[in-house]
């Protein structure tokens, strides 16, 4: 029954909710008491790891903003299960603000970085559901290479967040480093698409 | 007066409004206190009631505003009564956050669960009344099956809610059970379908 | 130069600013401990006026969208000082949530009321001032009789509040009072279009 | 791969993001306690700092909207890069609530005032950044007056931003005098426009 639903509405609900997490996060870096010459690098060491995972947040979720966009540029109809997946999409980003908060509030401690390190290994297998539910019934005439590419892509980034919750509990810095790899590896020129000349 | 808004506004407005109520509840969603190796089993377990009424609530919210949208796809034009019975609703959505909160506080409270209970009937008897609202006024070739078919569908929530309400009071596994029913009920394949042959 | 911007987008940032303003003042209804069978009826207490105080701003901020929506149909182009007209109203419109918290923490302090009165004689004027700028400057053959109409409702709302705000010193029901009685104004048969035949 | 999103689509993410920046501060503009008699002017005093810099702010942040969008009305398509300068200028954007609260929690210390200076220095800078990357790629055909006027005003913030964080040293009565000069200059009739005579 849902299939009637045009894309224009599901991408601007779903710009909504993203719009709302993605600054939902900045309400938690507050000082926790007014500033004084004396509280004032307390406070501000205080507050650096939470602005650190916010930061990292906040480029992942950028990053999923753009993806989701360029996904939805070339769907151009919808169906009900569609729009329940990128529901369960939706469902896993939402719980980012937590996973930045609990690392943000305890960064070396290996279960925070496990939990942020799950919540987006889940954003990551969303999306890579999402894309593969479009690639294979609403986009039948997609080139099979842009589809292996974007597959692989998400079978990496669903990697290196396995390995972050593993090596976490080795070292948190392993974690810290395969946190911010995923977002330099979105910005870094691609060298897959040059294999695939695509 | 009101009834030269056309629909897209009163769309885009409750699509807004929808989006930061389900957004919005995850900020109730915090560990009460830095984590440490020594308390993070008690502050998951005191997490894990409001994380479950959370993901209750979220699918209820989800499944509404897809019931919303299927609703405004088939209204082509709105006046201002169906403008304040939808604000009716919209009221009653934006308690769904203080119901979740009270719920995933003190779980195991028979009035906490008759509150939710109580705020779910609400939204059901709100979106029952949009419904026949719409499609009494605005939507005169709609098939007979179908109108009977939601106005059943609508009673049958607001019965369980009702249910719910009075049943927590013998036991809060009741009102669990009832308020898990409603959203696997939407999801399983609608045998009502099948008999109206529609 | 802002006078470019047309009225879509003017109307989308105001729609998104309103749907935020209404939401979140929910998030003050928080029981203020987890609830317990002893404890209920002390928090449903004490719930109670920040409740009727979110109703009743639920209700103003509705009636002032619905208005800021029958406002914007009218008005096909935009100018930059409408533009800044708006703003004004969405500055005053964004104190709503303080003034609704005040008064539903303190409800039987004059001053609350006063406050609460003050804020939404601002926000009547600022509409009062926006809708008469549209009349004059982007509606130039809207019939007179509708733009005395509007006039004449705009200050009425302004005089209540004024009203309100110095009764509010005598005794605060009498400021309770008028609180309700523009939106039961608003609902009620308009019997000034009436008189004016329109 | 970027380059294929339309203008519409990041126009409408970042006035949701805008929206959610310009009311959410709002949200700490609350009475600490509950006002009685006694302690209202007290609490009066004490939210009065935090008021006005919520003002300045939503003046500032209500002026880069107007801005935002003029510019994006003279912008007819997008690329990739332009989506992440934009994401840029929206991450420092989503600072301000938090500079905002710190600057309203400790007026008086040059800290704070170099902070709100700092956020507001990378937001004028991350804005000229959009600015010139629009002018030179996406909009060849721009007058060459017009293009200078808007790089001068831009550097124009900018310096006044990096007087107000050197000056706050000195006496934060200089930086409050330059946090109000910009949004004033901003309103005042603008001589450069007539000197280019534009």
């Amino acid at each position: 029954m849902a299939n009637i639903i045009p894309t224009s509405r599901l991408e601007a609900f779903s710009d909504g909710v993203i719009a709302i997490i993605i600054t939902i996060m900045v309400f938690d870096l507050k000082m926790s008491s007014p500033l004084s010459a004396e509280n004032i690098w307390a406070e501000v060491l205080n507050l650096l790891p939470k602005f650190l995972s916010y930061m990292l947040s906040f480029i992942a979720v950028a990053i999923m903003w753009v993806n989701h966009h360029q996904l939805f540029h070339l769907v151009s109809r919808t169906d009900g299960k569609l729009l329940w997946i990128n529901m369960h999409l939706l469902f896993w980003m939402s719980l980012i603000p937590l996973a930045t908060n609990t690392l943000g509030a305890s960064p070396f401690l290996p279960q925070s970085n496990a939990f942020y390190g799950f919540v987006f290994f889940m954003n990551a297998s969303g999306f890579a559901w999402l894309r593969q539910y479009a690639a294979k019934h609403l986009m039948p005439h997609e080139p099979l290479q842009r589809k292996e590419r974007a597959k692989r892509k998400g079978y990496m980034g669903m990697l290196i967040y396995c390995l972050a919750i593993l090596l976490s509990f080795v070292s948190v810095y392993f974690s810290f480093l395969l946190f911010i790899i995923v977002p330099a590896m979105y910005f870094m020129p691609d060298s897959f698409a040059h294999e695939t000349n695509d």
